[in-house]
């Protein structure tokens, strides 16, 4: 047992945390200049201060860290990536300048483990040099979509043409500029008798004709430009059965496999933002002072601060094992323990997210910090890949499984 | 002791529920659509539909009913009030219609305590005739606001005009096509001994010269059109020293005055949020099922709604017994139960529309339902008017003087 | 709607309060020195000084107060009967003194409710008197009792007798010297159809062959001598069927008119100590200092005791309302109020009591106050008379019931 | 990084796990019954079975495992105890049977540390071998000892002598029958200018000529036979200077060494109390069914598992981090870790010990389960050491440094 990081990964993190400091911050301004905002995702731009970055990031090496395959990715373990996403978590715009970023790289992960030649060809090599992004259609607008055997959308296999209709919508990336391709999870075998080889994944090119986008959501009013979350239906939208990864019936399979490193990565990013939101509690804090001292030392703050950097250490050795268990001994013998951190980084940073606002007083719901955004953000994780209810539900029956 | 509204507040809940049922709700879309949405407030506009509904609610007599006089206002007390603020609490737009939101309420109280006859006729008329609006500066973005004795604004007597310097800001409805007037809060004596009479108030009509809109301010991304919390600076403003309310130094005792009651009719507003919240929590979960049951009835989700059952009860026990106490005793009497329910009332409501957004999946994040606006909007209730941090303390010193 | 006490009710609140203050705190010495301790309960006696205090208040008038019955109770109302039981609740041996302590008075209501005249005549009217005192057999320990449908004892009516067969514990009171006689809740008829016509309510001496008392369970190690409470095995008890209170089949029906006075009873005396214990914490917090401050004032210590305050006081106003809605639409109507306080005021008067506790440091622990004792005592009524879990899911229930 | 326990860990592991399942499991009946319970402590007893147990586990070598020390110890890193301290703190008896219990850990590492040979000899040796034990004076009735600065008693050299004044409490094991020898904190330089070197260390046998035991405290009503929490009152308690641990003045940094791994022992222990708790919670919920479930999938039951195990993880690794650190970088550079895990550890494990109460019933408070026992006894360790206030100030102390 060793708590250290290793020296590999030290030198990782200095990489990135230098490009991160060095590069990322300073352009964060820029970036938001570039931006167009507001709901009419037609509008969108990439800002070039992105492209820009990506380009460097890329002739660093610094690229595609979180696959773990020497040739296509960097080949690191989840372990020793971990520490990397969590650097990530705290600047907006880093995962992205890293091909790093939601959904593409569970995408990337998917097409990696599950794909044709052809599809890597056509779709995993273009995301790899992060020339396209894609998108996941997942959850829908008309069911309770934790339980995905609730799910509505169909591709169905007609001759040599899979077709697909319905709706889907969190749909994360689909109004980048970049967005090309999609992957739609649906009921390919509505009457299977397997419950679990009902489900199929059909890659979608998003200009294929029936595919509409109807409307980006926002998120507490953010619509997260220019990635957005999109409104999506699918009118009898043909395409080739080899468009079908890893053949019909696979769906559910897949994604389990998908959710595993999906899950630890927004878990690792998250403990990032935690950090952050520590940070600027802690700074506000000592900069302020009301009633003769600094609020950072007033009344119930210390236990505040003191509980956040408890909460942090833990949640961060809970993420840590988790990915070291998916290394060692698999993302099914870690379920649990990726359900657990699943449930708990999430919580534990939006606490800390809303300390931090109430000490910031009014500043702290507005736009001149980050916090409000932030809080935002991370509070659509406790229902994105399976809502924590779902996650304690099945934590809860590994562990009663023990007693059988 | 008697647990049941009175008859003639049964009466005045009836007509104010009936009228926001037959009128305000059915006009709640064309509202949206006559808003003109966006930070830029020079474009906004007051909503025509607004205008008439004020009109109709005026000629039925619905009309400033905060007001505890029978000339001006329609002479209820604060427990006969409050119930008819939480229904009004339900409907974002209700409490303009009624004449009975904030901050106007809060100021009209002020002039009809503390104002001269002069001030009386200028402003306080027009208030009540619904015919302008009006804001409160207080809050200042560089000190600490907690604490009172950090106010850095000024408002220094020179000769027969007072001279108001500093900046503000969450200075609500600063931006409202019809807001006119506010009331500034300053540092009139910055040296004088007694500490409490060291501060004035001052009204400020908004066309003076060197008054000026910096920007305003989101509240996790939402500006709150047309009404707007703005950043004002104030550059040499000068004004006759007849602005000043009841002569220099009683800022702070004004203040006091000013708080209790607009304290308590937030509170009411938030029960009523509270309500509603519970309300959609409970028709989402019975509509939607998984795992074969609906989510209303699914592992802890029950626990979820006794809780908020259970707390909602409680805190409008405690508003009604503080406005009760205030009706009977007096504001400064009922001081520790004021602060307690103005810590409580946000908390609950913040969990249970929390714990609805839940519910609601990822619609509960998005515009789709109130709940992530009314989050933001409730989320600032534990910072204005004093952090829960303040109020806590507070208490904690009256039960602490029961033992000296 | 009114929050103040009637002048009737302050007169009552008085007289009780002198009592306990003159007569009972000044003898609860006493008391301690002449009980017998341990868990051997053949060895306990009854203190001849809660005799003499019994006598006096009787003398007194302060006596069944509990019963809203004018002839054979002091004829007040439960919202009139609520703050005198939170008095008694301050003081451990205060219930008893005047005739009004668990689990007698449910008894009491009960055999007064549904009893005959000659069941009335042999065993309400020594209870009445203080003559005696009384158990109620409903808890088992082999099943889960939550569920009342679980339940296994057997009263099976043979010809003109009622012969009871089972085991029941936590039978509170059957240590008491003076016990005299049980209410026994079983199973009469196993197949009926009617699921709530199974059980009856038998009347039980303790002294019938086949009745023994096979041991006391301790709460956190106290035996609350001499009172207890015991596991009690029924062997072929045999009855004349006129023990059968109200006739058979009627058990759930009279379970449930028990429960709801009981209930509140038990709420009523919790908030008694809670407020006993939020005194405990401010008084140990103004004595001792540390790091330069009074532990009261230092770092969190005055949110604690803010929370305590506060929740105290939304406990109490529930309470009442929910006795002040049993007086005046009946303890169905009240049937939620009545779940939400029976499970939060235990729940708050835990929180305060460990919270006493931690600033007592290790005196909290032990017995030098009466904190760690009411811990044990009032840790027990989150479980009797319906676990939490079983009332959340209740309020659920009503409250979802709204929206069909 | 390597979250797995090493081979030589997993083997002490088996070790000392089969030992626990194959001797002292089944010897705990043995146990209970040669003990002698109750107040008074002079009538207290070593059981037999005890000294069999300690015999045998001394034969197999399997003692003293908590020293780090080749010659004294069995040589184990903190890291590499700490699964085996998990595991004896599953049995109350166990820590006793290993030579592992404290207060004497504590001791026996304070002087094998800061000991003279004299001391070692005459008091280390038969710690070690387990003929005699100790006990540690530190905290007293009179002040709060949270702050050290607040300590009374005193130890004035006088010649070639110091002598003891004082009172002290909370002196764990000083009613055990072996009980020997003490370490006596206090205060022998009152006036000195730094204020950490005021204080002294004094071995004090406890047959010496005015130490006298005034009683034993309870925990909720348990004594804790045979070692027992004692009150002693030291008056003008004479000794050798010799008996003064590494000369005066030294009693602060001592008592500074001396904590950390009697802290970090405790978390251990209480982590396994913790999986304990989740195990009876676990098997409890699935033995017992109500309302056509069993209780452990019934309404909020699985979240309560889920959080428990996924707060046990986290305990764990924290403790594992902050031993690994204690290891590695010294007990000073892992202050915040150890604070963090002394707060942690306690309240995870009441939380799950309540929890687990309330799925049994009545029975959870009784002491037909550890349950109630366990929750006084970890009750305790949130003040013990320092409360949980002064961890989190000074975990806050430390956070903010950063800034600064």
């Amino acid at each position: 047992m060793d708590f250290g990081y290793s020296a590999k990964t030290r030198e990782w993190m200095k990489r990135v945390g230098d490009f991160i400091d060095n590069r990322i911050i300073p352009a964060s301004e820029k970036f938001e200049e570039q931006l167009v905002k507001g709901p009419d995702f037609r509008n969108w731009v990439q800002p070039e201060i992105m492209e820009q970055l990506k380009a460097e990031a890329k002739a660093e090496g610094l690229w595609n860290m979180f696959l773990p395959d020497n040739e296509y990715g960097a080949g690191l373990t989840n372990l020793q990536y971990a520490p990397l996403a969590e650097l990530m978590g705290r600047e907006r715009h880093a995962p992205e300048v890293f091909n790093c970023n939601a959904p593409d790289t569970g995408n990337m992960e998917l097409l990696w483990k599950y794909g044709s030649e052809e599809q890597k060809e056509q779709w995993l090599k273009p995301l790899l040099a992060g020339d396209i992004r894609s998108v996941f259609f997942m959850t829908e607008p008309g069911v309770a979509s934790s339980d995905a055997t609730n799910m509505a959308a169909t591709c169905i296999v007609e001759g040599d043409e899979v077709v697909l209709n319905g709706c889907k919508w969190w749909s994360s990336n689909v109004g980048h500029p970049n967005a090309r391709i999609g992957i739609f999870m649906g009921v390919s075998d509505p009457l299977g008798e397997d419950r679990h080889r009902r489900h199929s994944m059909v890659l979608v090119p998003l200009d294929t004709p029936g595919v509409k986008i109807e409307r980006m959501l926002p998120v507490f009013n953010e619509y997260h430009e220019p990635e957005g979350h999109g409104e999506v239906t699918f009118n009898n939208v043909r395409l080739p059965v080899s468009n079908i990864i890893a053949g019909p019936g696979r769906g559910f399979e897949i994604a389990q496999g998908r959710l595993g490193p999906g899950r630890i990565h927004h878990c690792m990013r998250t403990i990032g933002v935690a950090e952050k939101a520590l940070e600027l509690m802690c700074r506000r804090g000592l900069e302020r002072s009301a009633f003769r001292d600094s609020l950072a030392r007033l009344g119930g703050n210390p236990d505040k601060i003191a509980n956040a950097r408890t909460d942090i250490e833990m949640a961060r050795l809970l993420t840590l094992k988790a990915a070291w268990m998916m290394d060692t001994v698999g993302n099914k013998a870690a379920m649990s323990e990726i359900s657990q951190i699943k449930v708990v980084a999430p919580n534990v940073a939006l606490r800390i997210l809303d300390e931090a606002i109430q000490i910031h007083g009014g500043m702290g719901v507005s736009n001149d910090t980050e916090l409000a955004y932030l809080y935002g953000a991370i509070r659509t994780l406790r229902l994105a890949d399976g809502p924590d209810e779902v996650h304690r539900s099945l934590i809860a029956r590994l562990e009663l499984k023990k007693y059988r």
